[in-house]
């Protein structure tokens, strides 16, 4: 296929943040190495780690850390998430612009969530061929390692102002993820633990909205059920209860969150994700 | 509150580094949303990770991960430091200037025993329903992230030049942090292991001006005791010994550590934080 | 000994890269005191790292990392490699220009297959004694922590444009690093397992041209011999096989791996690095 001409263009915010997300851990040389290839291709780019400590394979948790963190950057960061347990199958590379940023990486899901929250404009088909000819990936491309041949570069190119349009195809579908959801009437919400973080905090997928919905919400007046705990009402912060208490709160995403104060409740309700939550107004 | 009128100056130094030490760990989204906070306000700030594997809730050991490493950062770095287990709760957020650097954070104790190293030139506290009318902030501060709404801006606005008077009101008091400090007399010092490093070396509360003080002191003399160990004689090195060896020997910050040559003290001696060490001259 | 004037030249790049490569962990406050240290010296330094989790003392972990990774970044960036069991002891420090790169760290082998990698310009000791005279390295230089003392300072001047040949004599040899090289006939490979990854992938130390070099070479006609396992051909990619089947193919460094699809091998295998693995042809 013939390189057609690409034209750069400077970013308007020329603040070059090229964010990284993937299930390579920090022990291999894999983040150094794509690091290194985006500051061959721009040595302007301003590497930030979201996390590397995605489980293997994880495109749900990758996902989710992505959506979590993507709107706290600023205009015009490049996201490259690479968790991609189908590299060197048919699985396709996309990137996605929104109003606020770009995202990079296998279509498999990864980006979904995140540029379902920020608003997808365009996403195009990254169409390897095409670039290896026109010279914005080198050649001899591997079949295991596309974070370093493909995502890496492609993510500085756009830092540095390559138009989104020189990648590839327009495409309008992307693989969407499918994230469990609550079931919420105004009497009673099922939901689940989606996330545990570091603390053993457990974070649902129920969410502030669903809450209020309920008839007669008041925050005093919620059950929260889990494991074969029952906790009354939420409370506004940690420190609200005393240590090694558990409580629900709403967390700083607005989800429903069950927490042992200065503990760990995944390990005392013996919780992890996909653990039922069931709420209701007492 | 009425926002006061704010006016920035420009760093002397330009530098822009801030650094950033919590007990959040890497596998969640809660680092990386601070630094897209910083970099939203300060695009050229200049981020560079202390730690975030201090553990959970431990005050104490990210009071002395900050203290170790800042006296060697550039002149008006900032030193952001989370390790929160009160967010939500009565206690204040504070901004520390010292002669050197700024210190932000939860006023627990966690800056403390790095600005007493430091020196302290004014503290004051931050001051949230000023700085969210002043625009500094954002309004809608959760009550479980302090981290992305209010310390991770201020840092970024100290390390974009604004003044810590516009912040808050000064105060004359910071929480201190209650170290356990070695018993020394002129014939025996006790103290403690207040670290273990990833290495399993153990590091006292002892410094090398304790062991100095006491009578008939010289290196090749001393009696280390700790467990059921007692070692003679300090070394310069570690490679001083055989590989397998227990040693202890005066680290690179002064104080009296106990180690095992390419091995681990702390699982060889069964050794921890808080484990007495007696010292005396032979 | 005199300090012998020191001109510095600006690099031609101007980028300042300098990777950092430990076996510290990042629970401590050892990387980023190196970092501040570095910033202190070259505050235009930008930092990248590439591995803090090597092993503790394991040299050659190190060198392997260092190796894969160095050969990614762009002209000029500084290499920093402190995995250095014998600090203290009589082992050197050293600094090595390559075409493409410079290389610092402890005398020991971790910088020597990356530096016979890249190809070897010249190398220069470091001379600690004459460096504290000619103010590039402090006083008081500690015997427990050269990558705080010695190898960032000096680091941060090369990335600053600091002669090569500044840093102390030129010397015609450096240690190597005895990596285990796998027999290789026409009919026949042994090798072995030389790296272990997050994944559980298995690398071992058999590459691609020794695998050509096989009479009636073909990937499907390839049999390939770990634990009790034979593997028949090689696949071009994870995705080739379903999920949880053990394969092998050959990785994006051009090296001959087993690996289990969305699983890690080295669990299903009971194989660690050493593993003795058989190559030939059906």
């Amino acid at each position: 296929m013939a390189a057609s001409p690409i034209v750069r263009r400077r970013s308007a915010r020329g603040d070059g943040i090229v964010t990284l997300l993937t299930d390579f851990g920090t022990r291999d040389a894999f983040v150094g190495i794509m690091k290194g290839v985006i500051l061959g291709v721009n040595p302007r780019a301003r590497l930030i780690d979201l996390s590397h400590e995605i489980e293997p394979q994880d495109v749900r948790g990758g996902a989710l850390v992505l959506r979590s963190a993507a709107r706290y950057f600023p205009h015009r960061t490049v996201h490259l998430a690479v968790v991609d347990p189908g590299v060197g199958s048919a699985r396709r590379a996309i990137a996605i612009a929104t109003p606020h940023a770009f995202l990079v990486g296998p279509d498999n899901g990864v980006l979904a969530p995140a540029a379902r929250a920020l608003g997808i404009k365009r996403a195009h088909t990254i169409d390897v061929e095409r670039l290896v000819a026109a010279k914005i990936l080198r050649g001899a491309i591997s079949a295991t390692f596309h974070g370093r041949d493909v995502f890496a570069p492609v993510a500085a190119h756009l830092s540095a102002g390559l138009p989104l349009g020189s990648l590839g195809p327009a495409t309008a579908e992307i693989e969407e993820l499918s994230l469990p959801v609550c079931r919420a009437s105004e009497r009673e919400i099922s939901g689940e633990v989606i996330h545990v973080d570091r603390f053993g905090n457990l974070v649902t997928n129920i969410a502030e909205g669903d809450l209020r919905h309920l008839i007669g919400f008041s925050p005093a007046r919620l059950s929260v059920s889990i494991a074969a705990m029952r906790i009354r009402g939420l409370v506004p912060a940690y420190a609200a209860v005393a240590e090694g208490e558990v409580l629900a709160l709403v967390d700083s995403w607005g989800q429903l969150e069950i927490a042992v104060r200065a503990g760990s409740a995944a390990r005392r309700l013996a919780a992890d994700r996909g653990a039922p939550v069931q709420v209701a107004v007492i």
